[in-house]
């Protein structure tokens, strides 16, 4: 798939989007959170944000340690399936299946909320114009995105300057201006601050987070030495985040800036820092635009896992090579049908999306920290019990916080995943299941060669007129066996007469032997199978009859609706429905072309 | 499809709701077309109403000979095929089948109309009660409504009786009341009286006429004498008509009844004589639920016409047996469905659809009366040229009538069926070409007897691995031939090795050739069909090789998901496309069933 190797700047831009782009909608997520409790509420998103940043920091040391240990690309399923078993690393592809699919709905809606605060007379549309990112980011991979293209490098970084430049002018303002007080912005309370409020809220702005785990999963992709060049990565996008997500939440607090209902608070912030001219128009572009290559990288993510799993045979092994053009096609179609209900579902509202998001993500975290920890146990290679306890300290920290976001979140809509990511793995086993019983009875065990001989099977061809196509179908049938019955289904009587005629004159009766079968419910198809089942037990050697079919095809498609398609129902009743013998049958098909 | 005759009584509720419920939207165009002249142009109303009485009786009086000639059943199609030409029975066909569709539409509408008047408040939703009403009629064909049934009959006896009824009583008032003076009631004249708006008024009340010629269809059904029984039926019902038709445009003129924008002039004329008690409910029942049996009789007209054309071949083969319920569910559901369209595209308002409607008709009354004096030339029997006037006067007036109603008609809608009946014979010729020249291409001359041998075919079968399946259809293979070669076409360099190591421990290389195609793309299909085409040039003996596909079927559908569809994309791509050699080629189904 991808053909080149990537330098550490085009890497950044392609692997990061997804963690970069969370602060649009974390800081949103803190605000709403807090806002509800005054300005004592508000008070506390200072707080949060550094918490949220400490655990980015456990999260990227972590990874870092990954990026050593699996240099081919560590996801969180492969590291839990070899260090924890299968079923973990089940869990952990369910669980990140989901949530790329949750991005692909918060991204784009969040992406709308970034527009539709530049322009409030967009915000009654968000979900209608959430469907129309969605649409676009569906065609551009369907028409074959590179996603280490120009069209991710450049929004990229077009966000990161917008927001280091906003963050700097904030704090030469914030220097001339000092502090304002929330006592004066903030609405009134409408509820008590409480440690559940608090800790709903570290929750929701966990979700800043998601997406940290890429650069982990993509090392191959960096030029050599391809684990150093990603270590640096993962780092400078740790510090990127961190400076991002601190800088706009403390400007916030400190600034004191409240939104109102129709625009988001990195809007309100940009405002009061810029006013609202083009530069904050241009920041408001950089956040829609990296919000929809963060929307993209899932149409790359989810593919490379389903591949994954596909290939241990828990999924359709169609969904193993990523290179065919249909499959690929149908996952896309998938994965942006199933985002676009979402959309639709919560009506564009990232906010009401982000209690179902995040689960998914620090699940598949807490499982690959846990697996790494079990990696450098077993491996018990230098310094081991300091690798392994940094993960250690990953995992206790992001398992807590899947219970904290469980918990807090649950009627919130967190109970639709919880309940899912099981429903999930129980589908991987089934399907595993039916391939291991395919296997089983497909096996040659038991089947000892050589070939045993088989004599010519008996040939059954159903007709509705001698014409040439017969003919041609009756040379073939008398080629590869002496035993071939002609049948005519007689729906009129007396029709037949005709037939038997004309199979006297050219001698047929020699080497054929013409059956008529008369039908007084004007029915082909059910006197026809009923004659095959009758002879077949009547000959009781343990075989059926093959069906050999006549067909002629015309030149043009669109014909075909002129003529019966007797031959095509026989086809699939015999093929696809299990009859009475339940002993499969084969079917030949002598087609005839016509110049018509 | 009848399986009992029926009497006179019965036949006249079957075959005539379509021409009695006309008067509903028959009167309503005659009140539409005048009331913009004001007072002066209603006043025109009675003089319109007889001409088109007058020129019922001149139908009614050519289709009772056409009983008498065609004891057999003489739609318009027959007769004017039998004595003009295919050609012409082709344009009367199209013109039928075109009128049977809007009959549909014009009858929910106008049924519609009936209920809304009486229930105002349903005049908005005049659309989704119409398609309401289709729905409630496709769902009863669906199931197998019985044409002759109570259900018929009570609902046409009913009608008859309340507007009998209603004109008894309107009589009765008239002489105690005296007339009304239009000048008093009609709103002021928006548009001079021209000769135009007559004549177009005029044509909008021809719509009164449409399916008269039902009972002249219908004679089979009819108890014996057939004939006499036809002949009087249908005067009875020429009589019923004219009586009531005449009667309700006379008493809305003596009245000066005008109706408001939200009813119809037949709901203001029952409630002048009724009041809007419950008399006039049970008389707007009664005209809606006509109007539904009117719309149900084209569910059983359409389809017998669509048999009859395509037992000559000029539409699909599959129409020809009305008994086939796959096909009469599919034509029921084209019915509704193009009537729905209609209903939604016109506003569920009958009026708008009306210009459409009656060329049709009067195309097909034309051509039937013009047949019908060609029979009696051609026949020259007693008092021939008696005969033959009397339906040349129906030839001359209906030709008129069609020449009036597509020139008044015109702009309102007339062109797109004058558009559509020749398109449609068109297509009628397309479809009669196709099947004579796949005759042609199939017929047997110069094909002598006796079956000349073929030598047994070479057979190709892919497979991606070795397993039952494979063995199983490799021992059907050597069954029929000797020259058997095995295909593996491999994605991956050197993961044949196995199979071939497999192919000599079974021995296997003693009687099936092994061929190892490479495929550097992934594709399994492309490099497959390209080595089929590569040997069949290199064997040059004129044949194609068959290709022998080993197929598991799973026990359930779904499973069919989870394995690769090769063996289906291959059948696909040899059946239904055609190859850079154009010729045919056989292809044998082994299909091995799993138990899972």
């Amino acid at each position: 798939m991808r053909d080149e190797r990537l330098s550490k700047f085009r890497a950044l831009a392609a692997l990061s989007p997804d963690a970069l782009s969370s602060i649009a909608y974390a800081n949103q997520e803190i605000f709403l959170g807090l806002v509800v409790a005054g300005a004592a509420g508000l008070a506390y998103s200072w707080y949060i944000a550094l918490a949220i940043a400490l655990l980015l920091a456990i999260l990227a040391l972590s990874y870092t340690q990954t990026i050593q240990a699996y240099p081919s690309g560590g996801g969180s399923y492969t590291v839990a399936r070899e260090n924890l078993g299968v079923r973990f690393g089940l869990v952990a592809a369910a669980a990140l299946m989901t949530d790329y699919i949750l991005n692909v709905a918060v991204s784009v809606t969040a992406g709308v909320a970034a527009a539709a605060s530049a322009f409030p007379a967009l915000w009654p549309y968000r979900t209608l114009l959430s469907l129309v990112l969605l649409a676009i980011v569906t065609l551009a991979n369907l028409r074959g995105l590179r996603e280490s293209g120009a069209i991710m490098t450049v929004p990229v970084y077009f966000f990161l300057v917008m927001y280091l430049a906003l963050i700097a002018a904030g704090l030469v303002r914030a220097r001339l201006e000092g502090p304002s007080s929330l006592a004066l912005t903030a609405p009134p309370a409408t509820a008590p601050l409480t440690l559940f409020l608090i800790l709903h809220t570290f929750s929701a702005g966990c979700t800043a987070l998601t997406g940290v785990e890429s650069i982990s999963n993509g090392v191959p992709i960096f030029k050599s030495p391809e684990s150093k060049n990603a270590t640096q990565t993962m780092i400078a996008m740790a510090v990127l985040m961190g400076i991002l997500f601190i800088g706009t939440a403390g400007l916030t607090q400190y600034f004191a800036v409240v939104a109102g209902p129709d625009e988001t608070i990195l809007s309100a912030l940009t405002r009061h820092v810029w006013g609202t001219g083009v530069l904050y128009l241009l920041v408001q572009a950089s956040t829609l635009l990296v919000l929809m290559v963060a929307a993209n990288t899932s149409f790359v993510d989810f593919p490379r896992v389903a591949s994954i799993v596909a290939r241990d045979g828990y999924l359709p092994r169609q969904l193993m090579f990523l290179g065919d053009r249909l499959v690929f096609s149908n996952g896309i179609l998938v994965l942006s049908g199933v985002a676009g209900l979402l959309v639709v579902a919560f009506q564009g509202d990232s906010h009401r999306l982000i209690p179902l998001f995040a689960i998914g993500a620090f699940l598949a975290f807490t499982l690959s920290q846990a697996g790494m920890v079990f990696h450098w146990r077993r491996e018990h290679g230098r310094r081991w019990s300091v690798k392994a306890a940094l993960n250690g300290i990953g995992m206790v920290t992001t398992a807590a916080t899947v219970v904290i976001i469980s918990i807090s979140k649950f009627v919130d809509g967190a109970w639709i995943v919880i309940l899912l990511i099981p429903l999930v793995v129980w589908g991987f086993n089934q399907i595993h299941r039916h391939y291991a019983l395919v296997a089983a009875e497909l096996s040659l065990r038991g089947v000892p060669p050589p070939l045993r001989p088989l004599p010519p099977p008996r040939i059954v061809l159903p007709l509705s007129s001698l014409h040439r196509g017969v003919i041609e179908a009756l040379r073939y049938a008398r080629s590869i066996s002496d035993n071939v019955t002609a049948v005519y289904v007689e729906i009129e009587p007396g029709s037949s007469d005709k037939l038997a005629k004309q199979w006297r004159e050219w001698g047929l009766d020699q080497s054929v032997r013409l059956e008529i079968v008369p039908s007084p419910y004007r029915s082909v198809l059910g006197p026809f199978l009923d004659f095959l089942e009758r002879t077949d037990s009547e000959h009781n050697d343990g075989r059926t009859a093959t069906v050999l079919l006549p067909e002629f095809v015309p030149a043009h498609w669109w014909a075909s609706l002129l003529h019966n398609q007797t031959a095509l129902a026989i086809k699939i009743a015999l093929l696809y429905q299990r009859h009475a013998l339940d002993r499969s049958r084969a079917v030949i098909d002598v087609p005839f072309y016509l110049r018509e």
